[in-house]
C-alpha cells in the first residue's frame, strides 16, 4: 500500500573519521523514501531550490518514488553541514540553512491525499498537522521530532503526537520529551501522549518497541567499519515503515509478528545506510541483500 | 560441575535514588558465588576480617556455597562506598578501603584445586595468576579486570589474559584494554590478547559475545524500576559461568547454543540483581522464576 512521507530533502556537507563531502543529496525524507521504497510505492512531500537538478530527482525516480509532491521553488536547498566524532556516535552540526524551508506551506497534490500510510518526518509541528489535515482517511500515522520542537513548540507537538499512531524517535528525544531517564518509563509517558506504539532508536545500542503489553528488543548489527551515520535514522524510519505498508493487507501475521519484523527491516536499512557515505549503499540494494541481512539479525539474536 | 570464583567478599554502602544503605554484604565473589549456586556448586576464595559474622558466612551457606576457601584475618573486611546518579547509569565511588584485603596471598584448599570451571574475578591480576598457578587442569578459566588494573598492571594483566579461556568485561574496559572504541573490533582485538571468547557487559543496553566467526547480541531486560545496579555485573557473570558449568556434560547442545544460553542466564542473573538492593533479590530465588524470566528474554528477542 502506498506510504506518504514529508520531510526536509536537502543538501548535506559531511565529515566523518573516514573522509569529507562538502554537498550530497539528503534530507529525512530522502533517506526515508529510498529505504522505504524496497517495500511498497512511496510519495514524497517536500520543498527543494532551484540548485536541485533532475539528477537529484532521478535518484527518487530510480527508486519508483512519485515525486509529484516535491515543490520546486526559487532559492537554495535545505542545508546541513555536520562533523563526527572519532567514535563515530557523537556529532557536532556545523550549519544549518533553512533557505526555501523557511517558507514550506506543504500541499498534497489530490491523488496523495488518499495514501493509506503516512510518515510525518522531523518538521516544524504545524507543518506536521497542516500535512495530515489534508489526508482523506490513512490507515497509520507514524511520525517523528527532534528536541528542537519538544523544547520550543511544545503545545503544537501534543496536538500531532495526539493524532499518531506510531511516534519513532531517537532515547535522547524520548527522554527529552517524557521527562523520564528510564526508556520502558518514557515509553509509557509517551504513550499516553497518544500514539499507541513509541519506537525508540538507541544509535548503535538498537531499537525498542514500547506498545501496551508489549515490548521488542532489536540489537544494531555490530559493523567494524561505519562510514558515515547521517540518515541511518531516517532510513530505519523507512525500513520499518515501509514493511508495515507493504503487509497491512497480509492475514499471515499477527500485528505484533508485523510489528517485530518491521523493527528488523528498519535496523537492515539503518546498518546499510552506514557503511557508506550517504545514500551511495541505499540506492544499490537488492531485495536479496535485505533480505540474507534479515536473517543476519536472526542469526544475532536468537537461542533456543 | 564445581566452580571455583576468587574475588572480594566485602562490606558496601551504597546510596541510590531509591534509599541509602549504610553496611551490607558484598563483593564480586559474593554476588558471583550466589548467582552461580543456582546453576551449579560454587567455591569461593578471599578474605575477610573479624567483621565478617557468623550471619555473612550463613548467606553462602544457604545458597550451598563451600567457603572452606574463605579466609578469616584479623582487621576490617574490604569496604567500598558509591552514590548512583539519578539515571542509575552513573556511579561515584565514595571511598574505597583495601582493609584485609591489602595483604591477601590466596591459597586454595586441596579439594579446590580440582575445580573444573574457575573464574577470576576482578582482583589485582598477580592474585588472579596466583590462583590459577594452584589449579590442576581447569577445563574452563574466565575472568574478569577492571580500569585500574588496565591502567596500571598491564603487564600482569597480559600475563593473566593468555590464559584466559572466556574474559568478561563491561564496555568501557573493553574499550580502555584495546584501543578501540567499536565494540566489534574491540572484541577481535582482546581475542588476539588471550580469550577465544569475550563477553562485554554493556549496562541498560545488554551483553554481547564475541567469538571467531560468531556473535551474539542480548538485551537487558526493560525494567521500569532499579533499586540497586551494584553487583549486576558480578551476578551477570556468575549466572553465565554457572549455566557453562552446569552444561558442560550435556551433548544436548552445540558449543554456540550453550554459549547463547549462558549469556542470557547472566542477563536473567543481573536483571534480578538490581530489583532490590545487595543481594536481596538474588537470595530469594527459585529455578521457576529463573526459567520463567528467560522466557521473558526469548519473548523480548525473538521474530520470525
Amino acid at each position: 500500500m502506498s506510504l506518504l512521507v514529508v520531510g526536509s530533502v536537502a543538501f548535506d556537507a559531511v565529515r566523518t573519521p573516514h573522509g569529507n563531502v562538502d554537498k550530497m543529496l539528503g534530507g529525512s525524507a530522502t533517506y526515508f523514501a529510498v529505504a522505504a521504497s524496497y517495500f511498497t510505492p512511496v510519495r514524497v512531500v517536500g520543498v527543494v531550490g532551484d540548485d536541485f537538478g533532475e539528477e537529484h530527482r532521478q535518484v527518487f525516480l530510480d527508486r519508483g518514488v512519485c515525486t509529484a509532491g516535491l515543490e520546486r521553488v526559487p532559492g537554495k536547498s535545505f542545508f546541513w553541514s555536520g562533523e563526527y566524532a572519532a567514535n563515530m556516535n557523537d556529532r557536532t552540526t556545523l550549519d544549518t540553512q533553512l533557505n526555501v524551508f523557511a517558507a514550506f506551506q506543504p500541499k498534497l497534490p489530490a491523488h496523495y491525499r488518499q495514501s493509506p500510510f503516512l510518515f510525518l518526518g522531523n518538521i516544524h509541528p504545524d507543518l506536521q498537522s497542516l500535512v495530515q489535515s489534508q489526508m482523506e482517511a490513512p490507515q497509520l500515522i507514524g511520525g517523528d521530532t527532534m528536541n528542537l520542537w519538544i523544547e520550543t513548540t511544545r503545545p503544537a507537538l501534543e496536538r500531532v503526537l495526539k493524532g499518531l499512531d506510531i511516534l519513532v524517535i531517537n532515547d535522547s528525544e524520548a527522554r527529552l520529551l517524557s521527562g523520564e531517564w528510564n526508556l520502558a518509563k518514557a515509553g509509557s509517558a509517551i504513550r499516553s501522549m497518544g500514539p499507541q506504539t513509541v519506537v525508540i532508536k538507541r544509535g548503535d545500542n538498537g531499537a525498542s518497541v514500547y506498545e501496551e503489553d508489549h515490548v521488542f528488543m532489536a540489537p544494531a548489527l555490530p559493523l567494524e567499519t561505519v562510514h558515515d551515520p547521517t540518515g541511518a535514522g531516517d532510513s530505519f524510519a523507512g525500513g520499518f515503515m515501509g514493511y508495515l505498508a507493504s503487509s497491512a493487507a497480509s492475514n499471515h501475521a499477527t500485528p505484533r509478528a508485523r510489528m517485530r519484523r518491521a523493527i528488523i527491516y528498519g535496523s537492515v536499512m539503518g546498518s546499510f545506510a552506514v557503511e557508506r557515505f550517504g545514500l551511495e549503499r541505499l540506492q544499490q540494494l537488492t531485495r536479496e541483500e535485505i533480505d540474507n541481512r534479515y536473517g543476519d539479525f536472526r542469526q544475532l539474536t536468537h537461542f533456543d
